[in-house]
């Protein structure tokens, strides 16, 4: 799949990028080794979960014979250590560092000495259970640890050319090949990403015993809905390893049916979207109709009904999970940060299916606003869950909304966000192109130099732009003469307008042609500086009137960023506030604790709160609401929550 | 206390009271006595629960030594059968019945034989725990339970003059006293009840001794505030006797602070207005000030900011609590009929202390519309939970809702509410008039016939009246010529007029004067023919605008009583929908599915569904929405859910 080196050099991504490397990932390597005394905020008031430390390496060394001691923490403590692998994978192959190849490279061999002689790598059940291994798939995320191993291995491989990591993940695959492939036992994992490991374990060594384990994978789940209940009856543990999670239900784990048959987005959003990451990649390399036709049933689901305007996903806190369609409460939702790094994975794999602009636009969304939303400005505090309302009243004071956090916190009992979004944004611009026989899609607008292999011939691609905060982008293409290819640039749906040029004249039918959100120029050689200006005006949204939660409201953005109101701009009681879609809005630069921003105003109205000793109750005809006219001040969703407790708001009344 | 006796005769209340007493006392009797295989709908999905029967009586048989064998259920399952025997005792105080009594009178003496020789009484712990007795008051319930037997022991006595039940519950009393009265080891209940209890011992005995006590637990409450954590450190007993309840905070319990000092309602809703209750009557019994402010200032909390439209309290399932003001979602909220029962006893209560017409206004509001959705129109099925909104696909779908039934199961895992429920129903005659001194307050409009003592003479009241569905109240009042005393007419605060005439007269100033919502006929004696005329036009009522989640809707209410939309009449989405708050209304009788009802029908609009295929979101000034024209169609609140389960809104958008 590799087609090719990206290097970005957008100041907006660099500083993201730069955050990641000096802060998360020396903060997240000090919190694996528990060098640092966290102060960890809980995802539940759950006190039966143990999380006051990592102890993720720690358990690596004890698995491997160098500590004596016991496992700590979630049974899949692993998979924290495997994405920080991953994340420095991707950050040295954007910038070498020799003494953090040190780290990783002991890490790697850590990893190793863990794995038992026949293959087997998981600390938990090597440590505390080894008889019951594969023995409680439903919970054991023993294929969901393997699998993001498999992903680390592969991205530290191509990083730095690491043989022992690839011996090491080649050797678990095998294994898990013979204990549960097509001649084992029947099995599948609760929490897939296996499906993917091994996906990224084809894609580099280009081995068909890969793509076919996945495929395995990925056609047997769901094929025998009572497994895991089966599997439980006879399972030799005393206890289950995760607590409660045999209460959700089938289509908590999709397998409620196969799903090659399944139509709708279910149950926990991030085991979802990972399966249809699994399943668009399996269906891009081998052709498979019906699972690209399960893949793109399942996308419309989601965004045609299931999905936040900010790219979240998640409806509920229970189970983290999809509800039903066009629920999407702004105050009780999940909208986990790693499910939208899912949705990004699942989008990508879509654009090698077909080039599609929704799924660009979709991965934009997501992109610009949970996903940087998840961190913090410092890059040291995470949201896992990422509202799009929020009261910090409501917060503290009612439980069913004890999830939604008024500021990120440091760190998190389950560390599965932090290092899912560090390795997301150390490979952004692996996300900028999708590069398919005579095509190069450009998804994304990042200032950056693409060296890349198209038609078979080699191209360079020079972006240069300011995006988001400005739509111009200036694309310098350099293509081999005798291979011609086309460029398709995606026009993002929520562009009023587009104006293409190359080389100074306008890009008409001739040489363009628009097709399915991406305009193309065509049979492109030598060298050409096409520029793209999108139109940037601050646009309201409506959400289908089905969404009982955002009727009679609007949301607004620019470009691709979500906007939204925060009480420290606007007051307390946000849901005072009305705003008038028709009215003038205007953007301003801003330099200041939320970094370089547009910070947008607009035309509004607040419903002024009456004196004290007034009913509770009053007459309709008697009460109507006395308003005042005001400036509205609105900031870029990824901002919000950078300035203490206080409430928030992206959906508003109209006036 | 005991004042006089009412006999209803209204049809609307008879209907109800004789649901009571044909279908609600015999079907709770089989369920106390497993004689019923009950379809359980659990509170909640807590497997740790056991409620698959009652048990309620056979665990007296095997506390009284007749049969062997263990408790079962839940550790208040005792108070079961003491609310049972209240029923009853309201029952037959209407209506007599020989079989009935006979029935209660063997309950009466299984009680007596399930108490100790010392006079301890609750067989959870006689049972299973002799030597935990007391040691862990946070979660036993032993002085709840003891409460409810004093309240229904004191009815039981006053309907039948049976001797055992007064001993017995007296024999109670003085142990609880030598135990834990102020000679006894400090404690008190983690659920209020046995001040009232105390109270309903002390106004049929006259014994100051359990008025002292009552203000006794009262006092002491909170003045301790880790009073719970340290028993439950020194608890005999292998595991709390219910799970869970210790992680709950001491606002839970309201021992945050004493009770006499707190300002705000905090806590699960039904304790709140239990402790109220008691610190009311307290209040109004001794003359005590500060217990009285304490109430005021907690009254004057609930009534402004934490009360639904329909006299539901508790916004939270979370601990069934309130949360903080303003804070009344409609659609996650718990609103236990229970709790709005309770308010109606604390409102009941602080009418003896002053003569304030909003304590019957908020005692109507709850009992006409929480009170009675409490129970489907058959009398055989109950809620436990009262949404101001429901969406069948949100209950099932998201398990945030998954309290919020569409429809009232058949029986409750904790069966409190419907024995509750019928305990009110029954002695719903009580609350009519409120007699002190010179002063005679008539609260609720039923037809009835009273006999009363006022001012020392013999008063006798018939009213005559179709309310709710008429504002027309024909009162009669024959009184002693040599006792005058001045009649309080409660003129509702929803009323937009009222007219009273005396004798054909208008009522004006010189025989008559409008005080804090009652309008007084002074020194009444002899015989009057009395006319209030209250304006019953349909009104629409907007919420405080702090109140987020009716900002921008209103509510529709025809005299006390609260109107809702249901799906059923109106179509899918009932979100879709807005209402003309300035446009006609009009109201129809109608006798159907939902009885003798007035519907009322009001001009409004639909949001039309998109087609299919279209974007979720969609730019503002594209997709202004498209609706049409609709007449709305409203029915009583309390006749919810009685036509299979279907979407319900109480508040409703405006155009």
């Amino acid at each position: 799949m590799k087609t090719g080196k990206t290097v970005i050099t957008d100041p907006f991504w660099l500083r993201y990028r730069s955050v990641v490397r000096r802060e998360m990932i020396p903060y997240q390597w000090k919190v694996l080794n528990d060098e640092i005394d966290v102060n960890i905020e809980r995802e539940r008031n759950d006190s039966s979960i143990p999380n006051e430390k990592s102890h993720a390496l720690e358990n690596f060394r004890i698995a491997a014979g160098i500590h004596e001691g016991h496992h700590y923490g979630w049974v899949f403590q692993d998979s924290d250590v495997y994405k920080w692998l991953e994340a420095v994978a991707y950050s040295l192959m954007e910038e070498p560092d020799e003494s953090l190849k040190k780290m990783a490279d002991s890490v790697v061999d850590l990893i190793a000495q863990a794995q038992e002689d026949d293959g087997y790598l998981g600390t938990y059940f090597t440590i505390e259970e080894p008889y019951r291994k594969f023995k409680s798939l439903m919970n054991s995320h023993e294929l969901y640890c393997a699998g993001h191993f498999m992903e680390a291995a592969a991205a530290y491989y191509e990083a730095v050319g690491n043989q022992k990591v690839l011996d090491t993940a080649m050797k678990l695959a095998e294994h898990i090949e013979k204990a549960l492939g097509p001649d084992g036992e029947f099995g599948y994992d609760g929490h897939e990403e296996i499906e993917i490991g091994l996906m990224k374990l084809y894609h580099l060594t280009g081995e068909e015993r890969y793509l076919r384990l996945s495929n395995y994978f990925l056609r047997i789940r769901g094929t025998d809905e009572d497994f895991f209940g089966d599997q439980k009856k006879t399972d030799p543990g005393k206890k289950p390893v995760i607590g409660g999670m045999d209460q959700l239900t089938r289509r908590y784990f999709q397998v409620h049916k196969p799903p090659v048959e399944q139509d709708t987005a279910e149950g926990h959003a991030v085991r979802l979207v990972y399966l249809c990451t699994a399943m668009a990649d399996v269906a891009a390399s081998s052709g498979d109709q019906d699972m690209l036709d399960a893949c793109r049933r399942i996308w419309r689901n989601i965004v045609d009904r299931r999905m936040y305007i900010t790219g979240g996903i998640g409806s509920t806190v229970h189970g983290e999970a999809f509800t039903f369609d066009y629920d999407l409460p702004n105050d009780t939702m999940y909208c986990e940060t790693c499910a939208s790094v899912g949705l990004i994975f699942f989008a990508a794999q879509m654009l090698r299916n077909e080039s599609v602009g929704e799924y660009g636009d979709v991965m934009e969304r997501a992109l610009y606003n949970t996903v940087l939303s998840g961190t913090a400005l410092d890059g040291k505090h995470f949201f896992y869950v990422n509202p799009l309302e929020v009261n910090p009243a409501a917060s503290q004071l009612d439980p069913g909304k004890s999830h939604v956090k008024p500021v990120r916190p440091e760190w998190l009992g389950c560390a599965c966000c932090p290092p899912n979004l560090a390795r997301l944004l150390a490979s952004v611009d692996r996300y900028i192109y999708t590069v398919k026989e005579n095509q190069c899609l450009v998804n994304l607008y990042i200032s950056s130099t693409a060296d890349l292999t198209v038609s078979g011939g080699s191209v360079k691609i020079t972006q240069q732009t300011d995006y988001p905060e400005s739509g111009t982008i200036r694309i310098q293409v350099s293509a081999q003469q005798d291979h011609p290819f086309d460029l398709g640039l995606r026009i993002p749906g929520w562009s009023r307008t587009y104006e293409v040029t190359m080389d100074g004249n306008e890009a008409g039918c001739s040489s363009g042609v628009y097709k399915n959100g991406y305009f193309y120029i065509r049979n492109l050689t030598g060298e050409h500086e096409i520029i793209l200006i999108l139109c940037m005006e601050p646009r309201f949204w409506r959400a289908d009137p089905r969404v009982r939660d955002d009727v009679g409201k609007v949301a607004l953005t620019r470009g691709p960023v979500v906007y939204c109101l925060e009480e420290v701009d606007n007051g307390k009681n946000l849901h005072l506030l009305s705003v008038d879609p028709a009215g003038k809005t205007e953007g301003e630069t801003e330099d200041g604790e939320l970094g370089h921003i547009i910070r947008i105003t607009a035309d509004g109205r607040r419903i002024r709160e009456p004196e004290d000793g007034q009913s509770l109750y009053r007459p309709a005809d008697e009460t109507e609401p006395q308003e005042e006219n005001v400036r509205l001040s609105f900031i870029p969703y990824y901002t919000w929550a950078n300035r203490g407790s206080n409430e928030m708001s992206v959906w508003v009344r109209t006036v």
